[in-house]
Protein backbone atom coordinates (compact mmCIF):
# COMPACT_ATOMS: atom_id res chain seq x y z
CA UNK A 1 0.00 0.00 0.00
CA UNK A 2 1.35 3.38 -1.27
CA UNK A 3 1.18 5.85 1.74
CA UNK A 4 2.60 8.91 -0.88
CA UNK A 5 0.50 11.49 -1.70
CA UNK A 6 -1.82 11.43 -4.65
CA UNK A 7 -3.35 14.28 -6.40
CA UNK A 8 -5.61 13.19 -9.19
CA UNK A 9 -6.59 15.85 -11.93
CA UNK A 10 -9.87 14.80 -13.83
CA UNK A 11 -12.92 15.79 -15.83
CA UNK A 12 -16.19 13.92 -15.64
CA UNK A 13 -16.72 13.66 -19.30
CA UNK A 14 -13.51 12.02 -20.18
CA UNK A 15 -13.30 8.57 -20.74
CA UNK A 16 -9.58 8.10 -19.98
CA UNK A 17 -10.18 10.45 -16.36
CA UNK A 18 -12.36 7.52 -15.82
CA UNK A 19 -10.13 4.61 -16.04
CA UNK A 20 -7.54 6.42 -13.27
CA UNK A 21 -10.67 6.94 -11.39
CA UNK A 22 -12.12 3.20 -11.23
CA UNK A 23 -8.71 2.23 -10.99
CA UNK A 24 -7.93 4.33 -7.92
CA UNK A 25 -10.53 3.36 -6.23
CA UNK A 26 -10.32 -0.48 -7.08
CA UNK A 27 -6.84 -0.39 -5.06
CA UNK A 28 -8.46 1.67 -2.07
CA UNK A 29 -6.13 4.54 -2.80
CA UNK A 30 -6.60 7.77 -0.92
CA UNK A 31 -6.20 10.17 -3.14
CA UNK A 32 -6.88 14.44 -3.20
CA UNK A 33 -9.39 14.87 -6.63
CA UNK A 34 -9.01 18.44 -9.01
CA UNK A 35 -11.96 18.16 -11.10
CA UNK A 36 -12.41 20.59 -14.36
CA UNK A 37 -15.18 21.18 -16.25
CA UNK A 38 -16.34 20.85 -19.57
CA UNK A 39 -14.65 23.88 -20.55
CA UNK A 40 -11.15 22.48 -19.87
CA UNK A 41 -11.78 20.59 -23.38
CA UNK A 42 -11.43 24.27 -25.61
CA UNK A 43 -8.98 26.40 -25.74
CA UNK A 44 -5.25 27.13 -23.40
CA UNK A 45 -5.72 25.07 -19.74
CA UNK A 46 -4.93 27.10 -16.73
CA UNK A 47 -1.07 27.91 -16.91
CA UNK A 48 -0.55 25.76 -13.48
CA UNK A 49 -1.28 22.86 -15.10
CA UNK A 50 1.47 22.98 -17.61
CA UNK A 51 3.34 22.25 -14.91
CA UNK A 52 1.68 18.73 -14.34
CA UNK A 53 1.19 18.01 -18.17
CA UNK A 54 3.22 20.11 -20.63
CA UNK A 55 0.48 18.79 -23.31
CA UNK A 56 -2.02 19.92 -20.99
CA UNK A 57 -4.17 17.09 -21.17
CA UNK A 58 -5.95 14.92 -18.35
CA UNK A 59 -5.93 12.75 -16.62
CA UNK A 60 -3.04 13.32 -15.07
CA UNK A 61 -1.75 12.22 -11.35
CA UNK A 62 1.15 13.84 -9.00
CA UNK A 63 2.55 11.62 -6.44
CA UNK A 64 4.85 12.21 -3.68
CA UNK A 65 6.31 15.03 -2.21
CA UNK A 66 4.40 17.50 0.26
CA UNK A 67 0.61 18.29 0.23
CA UNK A 68 0.18 21.02 -1.85
CA UNK A 69 -3.34 22.74 -2.99
CA UNK A 70 -3.81 20.79 -6.25
CA UNK A 71 -3.56 24.48 -8.38
CA UNK A 72 0.01 25.04 -6.85
CA UNK A 73 1.91 21.73 -7.22
CA UNK A 74 4.99 20.96 -5.38
CA UNK A 75 8.42 20.71 -7.93
CA UNK A 76 9.38 17.75 -5.34
CA UNK A 77 6.29 15.70 -6.78
CA UNK A 78 6.66 12.67 -9.35
CA UNK A 79 4.13 14.56 -12.70
CA UNK A 80 2.66 11.00 -14.26
CA UNK A 81 -0.17 11.38 -17.12
CA UNK A 82 -1.82 9.25 -20.32
CA UNK A 83 -4.24 7.31 -18.91
CA UNK A 84 -2.69 3.53 -20.16
CA UNK A 85 0.49 4.06 -18.30
CA UNK A 86 -1.41 5.42 -15.16
CA UNK A 87 -3.13 2.15 -15.01
CA UNK A 88 -0.05 0.26 -15.16
CA UNK A 89 1.24 2.58 -11.95
CA UNK A 90 -1.54 1.94 -10.04
CA UNK A 91 -1.04 -1.96 -10.88
CA UNK A 92 2.45 -1.47 -9.49
CA UNK A 93 2.03 0.33 -6.67
CA UNK A 94 -0.76 -1.24 -4.84
CA UNK A 95 0.03 -5.21 -6.05
CA UNK A 96 -2.02 -6.33 -3.24
CA UNK A 97 -5.23 -4.69 -5.11
CA UNK A 98 -4.61 -7.40 -7.98
CA UNK A 99 -5.13 -5.38 -10.82
CA UNK A 100 -3.14 -7.44 -13.07
CA UNK A 101 -2.84 -11.19 -12.66
CA UNK A 102 0.18 -12.74 -11.67
CA UNK A 103 1.05 -15.03 -14.49
CA UNK A 104 3.38 -13.39 -17.22
CA UNK A 105 0.92 -15.30 -20.01
CA UNK A 106 -2.51 -13.61 -18.62
CA UNK A 107 -0.63 -10.17 -17.52
CA UNK A 108 -0.17 -10.36 -21.77
CA UNK A 109 -3.32 -11.17 -22.64
CA UNK A 110 -4.59 -8.34 -20.31
CA UNK A 111 -2.80 -6.00 -22.25
CA UNK A 112 -3.97 -7.51 -25.51
CA UNK A 113 -7.13 -6.57 -25.34
CA UNK A 114 -6.36 -3.09 -24.18
CA UNK A 115 -4.58 -2.80 -27.30
CA UNK A 116 -6.78 -4.32 -29.54
CA UNK A 117 -9.63 -1.66 -27.70
CA UNK A 118 -7.66 1.16 -28.34
CA UNK A 119 -6.76 -0.24 -32.26
CA UNK A 120 -10.48 -1.20 -33.07
CA UNK A 121 -12.86 0.53 -30.93
CA UNK A 122 -11.41 3.90 -29.37
CA UNK A 123 -11.48 6.35 -32.17
CA UNK A 124 -14.99 5.19 -33.30
CA UNK A 125 -16.85 6.34 -30.38
CA UNK A 126 -15.87 9.67 -31.14
CA UNK A 127 -16.65 9.36 -35.12
CA UNK A 128 -20.34 7.97 -34.29
CA UNK A 129 -21.28 9.65 -31.64
CA UNK A 130 -19.56 13.21 -31.51
CA UNK A 131 -18.84 13.20 -35.70
CA UNK A 132 -21.92 11.18 -36.64
CA UNK A 133 -19.87 8.99 -38.96
CA UNK A 134 -21.39 5.50 -39.87
CA UNK A 135 -22.11 2.86 -37.41
CA UNK A 136 -21.32 -0.28 -38.94
CA UNK A 137 -17.31 -0.21 -38.09
CA UNK A 138 -18.13 0.41 -34.60
CA UNK A 139 -20.33 -2.86 -34.45
CA UNK A 140 -17.50 -4.74 -36.52
CA UNK A 141 -15.20 -3.20 -33.57
CA UNK A 142 -17.54 -4.77 -31.01
CA UNK A 143 -17.57 -8.04 -32.80
CA UNK A 144 -13.89 -8.52 -32.62
CA UNK A 145 -13.56 -7.50 -29.27
CA UNK A 146 -16.56 -9.71 -28.19
CA UNK A 147 -14.42 -12.13 -29.59
CA UNK A 148 -11.44 -11.88 -27.43
CA UNK A 149 -13.72 -12.38 -24.60
CA UNK A 150 -13.42 -15.86 -22.50
CA UNK A 151 -16.95 -17.26 -22.28
CA UNK A 152 -17.41 -15.99 -19.02
CA UNK A 153 -15.81 -13.60 -16.51
CA UNK A 154 -13.78 -10.38 -17.53
CA UNK A 155 -11.30 -9.87 -20.30
CA UNK A 156 -9.00 -12.22 -18.81
CA UNK A 157 -11.03 -14.07 -16.52
CA UNK A 158 -10.26 -12.32 -13.07
CA UNK A 159 -11.17 -8.46 -13.23
CA UNK A 160 -8.07 -6.41 -14.40
CA UNK A 161 -7.56 -3.53 -15.77
CA UNK A 162 -7.97 -4.44 -19.58
CA UNK A 163 -11.56 -4.16 -17.89
CA UNK A 164 -10.85 -0.87 -16.69
CA UNK A 165 -9.47 0.62 -19.95
CA UNK A 166 -12.11 -0.20 -21.88
CA UNK A 167 -15.64 0.39 -18.99
CA UNK A 168 -15.90 3.78 -19.26
CA UNK A 169 -16.28 4.49 -23.28
CA UNK A 170 -18.18 0.69 -23.57
CA UNK A 171 -20.74 1.92 -20.90
CA UNK A 172 -20.94 5.48 -22.15
CA UNK A 173 -21.68 4.03 -25.27
CA UNK A 174 -24.95 1.70 -24.10
CA UNK A 175 -26.06 5.03 -22.26
CA UNK A 176 -26.03 7.29 -25.37
CA UNK A 177 -27.92 4.77 -27.39
CA UNK A 178 -30.63 3.69 -24.47
CA UNK A 179 -31.17 7.59 -24.08
CA UNK A 180 -30.96 8.40 -27.73
CA UNK A 181 -28.39 10.69 -26.96
CA UNK A 182 -25.08 11.36 -29.83
CA UNK A 183 -24.59 12.54 -33.47
CA UNK A 184 -25.50 9.38 -35.52
CA UNK A 185 -28.42 9.26 -37.64
CA UNK A 186 -31.99 8.09 -36.39
CA UNK A 187 -31.42 4.81 -39.07
CA UNK A 188 -27.84 4.39 -37.73
CA UNK A 189 -29.25 4.70 -33.47
CA UNK A 190 -32.12 2.12 -34.78
CA UNK A 191 -29.03 -0.20 -36.46
CA UNK A 192 -26.83 0.06 -33.60
CA UNK A 193 -29.41 -0.53 -30.86
CA UNK A 194 -31.22 -3.65 -32.80
CA UNK A 195 -27.77 -5.35 -33.32
CA UNK A 196 -26.68 -4.53 -29.38
CA UNK A 197 -30.04 -6.53 -28.60
CA UNK A 198 -29.70 -9.37 -30.96
CA UNK A 199 -28.62 -12.83 -30.03
CA UNK A 200 -25.29 -12.02 -31.80
CA UNK A 201 -23.79 -9.47 -28.62
CA UNK A 202 -25.12 -11.77 -26.16
CA UNK A 203 -21.85 -12.01 -24.53
CA UNK A 204 -20.92 -8.59 -25.26
CA UNK A 205 -23.89 -7.07 -23.34
CA UNK A 206 -23.25 -9.97 -20.51
CA UNK A 207 -19.87 -8.54 -20.20
CA UNK A 208 -21.33 -5.25 -19.92
CA UNK A 209 -23.97 -5.85 -17.08
CA UNK A 210 -20.87 -7.54 -15.41
CA UNK A 211 -19.04 -3.94 -15.86
CA UNK A 212 -21.62 -2.23 -14.44
CA UNK A 213 -22.11 -4.63 -11.56
CA UNK A 214 -18.07 -4.33 -10.39
CA UNK A 215 -18.09 -2.29 -7.03
CA UNK A 216 -15.17 0.05 -8.06
CA UNK A 217 -17.00 1.17 -11.69
CA UNK A 218 -20.48 0.31 -9.86
CA UNK A 219 -19.88 3.43 -6.98
CA UNK A 220 -18.43 6.08 -9.72
CA UNK A 221 -21.18 5.26 -12.65
CA UNK A 222 -24.11 8.12 -12.25
CA UNK A 223 -26.47 8.07 -15.59
CA UNK A 224 -28.28 11.10 -14.68
CA UNK A 225 -25.11 12.93 -14.26
CA UNK A 226 -23.22 11.77 -17.65
CA UNK A 227 -26.99 12.31 -19.25
CA UNK A 228 -27.08 15.76 -17.96
CA UNK A 229 -23.47 16.39 -19.22
CA UNK A 230 -24.17 15.89 -22.45
CA UNK A 231 -27.52 16.57 -23.08
CA UNK A 232 -27.42 20.04 -24.21
CA UNK A 233 -24.19 20.00 -25.60
CA UNK A 234 -24.42 21.02 -29.69
CA UNK A 235 -21.63 18.94 -30.96
CA UNK A 236 -23.80 15.83 -29.38
CA UNK A 237 -27.24 16.10 -31.24
CA UNK A 238 -28.58 14.33 -33.84
CA UNK A 239 -27.00 15.47 -36.83
CA UNK A 240 -29.88 14.06 -39.30
CA UNK A 241 -33.44 13.35 -38.33
CA UNK A 242 -35.01 14.06 -34.95
CA UNK A 243 -35.84 10.85 -33.28
CA UNK A 244 -39.57 10.25 -33.96
CA UNK B 1 16.08 -16.06 -18.32
CA UNK B 2 13.22 -18.54 -19.74
CA UNK B 3 14.15 -21.88 -21.72
CA UNK B 4 10.61 -22.16 -22.73
CA UNK B 5 10.29 -22.55 -26.51
CA UNK B 6 9.25 -19.06 -28.54
CA UNK B 7 8.70 -19.32 -32.14
CA UNK B 8 8.53 -15.39 -33.74
CA UNK B 9 5.88 -14.37 -36.92
CA UNK B 10 7.24 -11.78 -37.81
CA UNK B 11 7.96 -9.93 -41.58
CA UNK B 12 10.70 -7.20 -42.53
CA UNK B 13 8.84 -4.90 -43.47
CA UNK B 14 6.64 -4.57 -40.40
CA UNK B 15 7.79 -1.93 -37.75
CA UNK B 16 5.75 -3.53 -35.09
CA UNK B 17 7.51 -6.95 -35.90
CA UNK B 18 10.66 -5.04 -35.64
CA UNK B 19 9.90 -3.96 -31.93
CA UNK B 20 9.66 -7.60 -30.87
CA UNK B 21 12.63 -8.76 -32.55
CA UNK B 22 15.12 -5.84 -30.74
CA UNK B 23 13.20 -6.69 -27.56
CA UNK B 24 13.59 -10.53 -28.05
CA UNK B 25 17.71 -9.61 -28.80
CA UNK B 26 18.04 -7.06 -26.29
CA UNK B 27 16.99 -9.82 -23.86
CA UNK B 28 19.14 -12.15 -25.51
CA UNK B 29 16.69 -15.06 -26.10
CA UNK B 30 16.61 -17.90 -28.11
CA UNK B 31 13.77 -18.12 -30.94
CA UNK B 32 12.84 -19.74 -33.96
CA UNK B 33 11.78 -17.43 -36.80
CA UNK B 34 8.68 -17.69 -39.13
CA UNK B 35 9.53 -14.84 -41.76
CA UNK B 36 6.60 -13.74 -44.09
CA UNK B 37 7.20 -11.29 -47.26
CA UNK B 38 5.21 -8.43 -48.13
CA UNK B 39 2.49 -10.40 -49.38
CA UNK B 40 1.73 -11.00 -46.27
CA UNK B 41 -0.34 -7.37 -46.54
CA UNK B 42 -2.52 -8.72 -49.14
CA UNK B 43 -5.43 -10.56 -48.70
CA UNK B 44 -6.17 -13.58 -46.42
CA UNK B 45 -3.27 -14.87 -44.53
CA UNK B 46 -2.53 -18.77 -44.47
CA UNK B 47 -4.92 -20.71 -42.93
CA UNK B 48 -2.81 -22.15 -39.82
CA UNK B 49 -1.71 -18.87 -38.69
CA UNK B 50 -4.97 -18.07 -37.52
CA UNK B 51 -4.71 -20.46 -34.79
CA UNK B 52 -2.23 -17.97 -33.42
CA UNK B 53 -3.71 -14.74 -34.30
CA UNK B 54 -7.61 -14.85 -35.05
CA UNK B 55 -7.23 -11.32 -36.30
CA UNK B 56 -4.29 -12.50 -38.84
CA UNK B 57 -1.78 -9.88 -37.96
CA UNK B 58 1.91 -10.05 -37.12
CA UNK B 59 3.99 -9.89 -35.32
CA UNK B 60 2.97 -12.91 -32.84
CA UNK B 61 4.85 -15.36 -30.48
CA UNK B 62 3.95 -18.72 -29.59
CA UNK B 63 5.16 -19.60 -25.85
CA UNK B 64 5.98 -22.72 -24.40
CA UNK B 65 4.57 -26.12 -25.64
CA UNK B 66 6.58 -28.49 -27.73
CA UNK B 67 9.56 -27.99 -30.18
CA UNK B 68 6.93 -27.32 -33.57
CA UNK B 69 7.60 -26.66 -36.98
CA UNK B 70 6.01 -22.81 -37.03
CA UNK B 71 3.29 -23.55 -39.26
CA UNK B 72 2.19 -26.51 -37.23
CA UNK B 73 1.53 -24.98 -34.01
CA UNK B 74 1.01 -26.51 -31.03
CA UNK B 75 -2.51 -26.30 -29.14
CA UNK B 76 -0.05 -26.46 -25.82
CA UNK B 77 1.67 -23.42 -26.50
CA UNK B 78 0.11 -19.85 -25.43
CA UNK B 79 -0.77 -17.31 -28.42
CA UNK B 80 0.54 -14.04 -27.83
CA UNK B 81 0.16 -11.18 -30.18
CA UNK B 82 0.24 -7.27 -30.67
CA UNK B 83 3.74 -5.60 -30.23
CA UNK B 84 3.62 -3.64 -27.29
CA UNK B 85 2.13 -6.21 -24.84
CA UNK B 86 4.88 -8.40 -26.33
CA UNK B 87 7.12 -5.75 -25.18
CA UNK B 88 6.43 -6.09 -21.86
CA UNK B 89 6.04 -9.94 -21.73
CA UNK B 90 9.58 -9.84 -22.95
CA UNK B 91 10.34 -7.76 -20.22
CA UNK B 92 8.86 -9.67 -17.38
CA UNK B 93 9.72 -13.16 -18.86
CA UNK B 94 13.60 -11.58 -18.80
CA UNK B 95 14.06 -9.30 -15.93
CA UNK B 96 18.07 -9.35 -16.12
CA UNK B 97 17.57 -7.94 -19.25
CA UNK B 98 16.19 -4.61 -17.54
CA UNK B 99 13.99 -3.65 -20.34
CA UNK B 100 12.00 -1.24 -18.04
CA UNK B 101 13.17 0.20 -15.44
CA UNK B 102 12.74 -0.93 -11.88
CA UNK B 103 11.88 2.57 -10.07
CA UNK B 104 7.72 2.99 -10.60
CA UNK B 105 7.76 6.17 -11.69
CA UNK B 106 10.49 5.92 -14.56
CA UNK B 107 8.49 2.28 -15.80
CA UNK B 108 4.91 4.84 -16.20
CA UNK B 109 7.50 7.49 -17.65
CA UNK B 110 8.82 4.95 -20.23
CA UNK B 111 4.90 3.60 -21.15
CA UNK B 112 3.78 7.69 -21.14
CA UNK B 113 6.50 8.23 -23.90
CA UNK B 114 5.19 4.71 -25.87
CA UNK B 115 2.30 6.01 -25.56
CA UNK B 116 2.60 9.55 -26.45
CA UNK B 117 4.52 8.05 -29.84
CA UNK B 118 1.48 5.95 -30.50
CA UNK B 119 -1.05 8.60 -29.98
CA UNK B 120 0.76 11.19 -32.12
CA UNK B 121 3.33 10.15 -34.60
CA UNK B 122 2.48 6.34 -35.24
CA UNK B 123 0.04 6.71 -38.08
CA UNK B 124 1.66 9.73 -39.73
CA UNK B 125 4.60 7.60 -40.79
CA UNK B 126 2.06 5.79 -43.11
CA UNK B 127 -0.18 8.70 -43.60
CA UNK B 128 2.77 11.25 -44.92
CA UNK B 129 5.20 8.32 -46.64
CA UNK B 130 2.84 5.93 -47.81
CA UNK B 131 -0.54 8.11 -48.68
CA UNK B 132 1.47 10.90 -49.26
CA UNK B 133 -0.84 12.99 -47.14
CA UNK B 134 1.16 16.92 -45.92
CA UNK B 135 4.17 16.58 -43.72
CA UNK B 136 3.58 19.46 -41.12
CA UNK B 137 1.62 17.05 -39.00
CA UNK B 138 4.97 14.95 -38.87
CA UNK B 139 6.83 17.67 -37.77
CA UNK B 140 4.60 18.68 -34.74
CA UNK B 141 4.78 15.55 -33.66
CA UNK B 142 8.73 15.19 -33.49
CA UNK B 143 8.68 18.29 -32.25
CA UNK B 144 6.44 16.92 -29.34
CA UNK B 145 8.14 13.55 -28.41
CA UNK B 146 11.78 15.83 -28.80
CA UNK B 147 10.07 17.63 -25.60
CA UNK B 148 9.71 14.59 -23.94
CA UNK B 149 13.37 13.66 -24.40
CA UNK B 150 15.70 14.23 -21.28
CA UNK B 151 18.60 16.33 -22.06
CA UNK B 152 20.82 13.19 -23.22
CA UNK B 153 20.26 9.67 -23.32
CA UNK B 154 17.64 7.36 -24.29
CA UNK B 155 13.52 8.06 -23.33
CA UNK B 156 13.84 7.49 -19.84
CA UNK B 157 17.84 7.56 -19.73
CA UNK B 158 18.47 3.91 -19.21
CA UNK B 159 17.57 2.04 -22.73
CA UNK B 160 14.20 0.36 -22.62
CA UNK B 161 11.31 -1.01 -24.50
CA UNK B 162 10.42 3.30 -24.95
CA UNK B 163 13.28 3.18 -27.27
CA UNK B 164 12.52 0.09 -28.55
CA UNK B 165 8.87 0.85 -29.43
CA UNK B 166 9.59 4.51 -31.69
CA UNK B 167 12.99 3.23 -32.66
CA UNK B 168 11.83 1.12 -36.30
CA UNK B 169 9.41 3.96 -37.49
CA UNK B 170 11.75 6.88 -36.59
CA UNK B 171 14.85 4.85 -37.96
CA UNK B 172 12.49 4.12 -41.41
CA UNK B 173 11.46 7.83 -41.33
CA UNK B 174 14.88 8.96 -41.85
CA UNK B 175 16.06 6.32 -43.93
CA UNK B 176 13.10 7.21 -46.27
CA UNK B 177 13.86 10.35 -46.49
CA UNK B 178 17.68 10.17 -47.43
CA UNK B 179 16.88 8.08 -49.87
CA UNK B 180 14.02 10.18 -50.82
CA UNK B 181 11.61 7.21 -51.12
CA UNK B 182 7.98 7.60 -50.37
CA UNK B 183 5.03 8.96 -51.72
CA UNK B 184 5.17 12.35 -49.87
CA UNK B 185 5.27 15.12 -52.61
CA UNK B 186 8.64 17.03 -53.58
CA UNK B 187 8.36 19.77 -51.30
CA UNK B 188 7.32 18.27 -48.28
CA UNK B 189 10.03 15.96 -48.55
CA UNK B 190 12.31 19.04 -48.80
CA UNK B 191 10.83 20.64 -46.01
CA UNK B 192 10.94 17.36 -43.66
CA UNK B 193 14.88 17.10 -44.71
CA UNK B 194 15.28 20.82 -44.37
CA UNK B 195 13.23 20.58 -40.53
CA UNK B 196 15.33 17.56 -39.25
CA UNK B 197 18.81 19.08 -40.38
CA UNK B 198 17.88 22.04 -38.64
CA UNK B 199 19.20 23.23 -34.99
CA UNK B 200 15.71 22.69 -34.06
CA UNK B 201 15.59 19.07 -34.14
CA UNK B 202 19.33 19.08 -32.93
CA UNK B 203 18.32 16.87 -29.54
CA UNK B 204 15.66 14.08 -31.65
CA UNK B 205 18.66 13.60 -34.26
CA UNK B 206 21.10 12.86 -31.66
CA UNK B 207 18.38 10.15 -29.91
CA UNK B 208 18.10 8.58 -33.31
CA UNK B 209 21.81 8.35 -33.68
CA UNK B 210 22.01 6.84 -30.26
CA UNK B 211 19.34 4.33 -31.30
CA UNK B 212 21.45 3.17 -34.98
CA UNK B 213 24.60 2.10 -32.62
CA UNK B 214 22.27 0.52 -29.99
CA UNK B 215 24.09 -3.47 -30.08
CA UNK B 216 20.80 -4.85 -30.18
CA UNK B 217 19.31 -2.58 -32.94
CA UNK B 218 22.29 -2.35 -34.72
CA UNK B 219 22.83 -5.68 -35.61
CA UNK B 220 19.32 -6.45 -37.37
CA UNK B 221 18.94 -2.76 -39.02
CA UNK B 222 19.71 -3.44 -42.58
CA UNK B 223 19.62 -0.21 -44.39
CA UNK B 224 20.17 -1.65 -48.21
CA UNK B 225 17.88 -4.42 -47.65
CA UNK B 226 15.10 -1.73 -46.02
CA UNK B 227 15.99 0.05 -49.76
CA UNK B 228 15.31 -2.77 -51.37
CA UNK B 229 12.24 -3.74 -50.18
CA UNK B 230 10.54 -0.87 -50.74
CA UNK B 231 11.70 0.91 -53.81
CA UNK B 232 9.40 -0.81 -56.17
CA UNK B 233 6.28 -0.79 -54.23
CA UNK B 234 4.27 1.48 -56.56
CA UNK B 235 2.00 2.78 -52.86
CA UNK B 236 5.45 3.90 -51.88
CA UNK B 237 6.35 6.30 -54.89
CA UNK B 238 6.29 10.20 -55.10
CA UNK B 239 2.90 11.21 -55.65
CA UNK B 240 3.66 14.80 -57.19
CA UNK B 241 6.69 15.94 -59.23
CA UNK B 242 9.70 13.62 -59.73
CA UNK B 243 12.77 14.65 -57.54
CA UNK B 244 15.00 16.37 -59.61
Amino acid sequence: MSTKQITFYTAAWSPHAERVRFALDEAGAKYTVHEFGLEFNKGPKPEWYYQINPLGKIPALTYGGPAVPPDQPSPESAKLFESLPLLEFIAEIYPEANLLPTDPILRTKARTFIQLYQNYFHDLLKDVFFLGKPADPILQAIETLQQALPPTGFAVGQFSIADIAVAPSFMRMMLFLKSELGAYSEEDGQKMREALASEKFVRFRRYIEDLHEWPSIKKNWDEAFQIGLWKNVPAFQRKATAPT
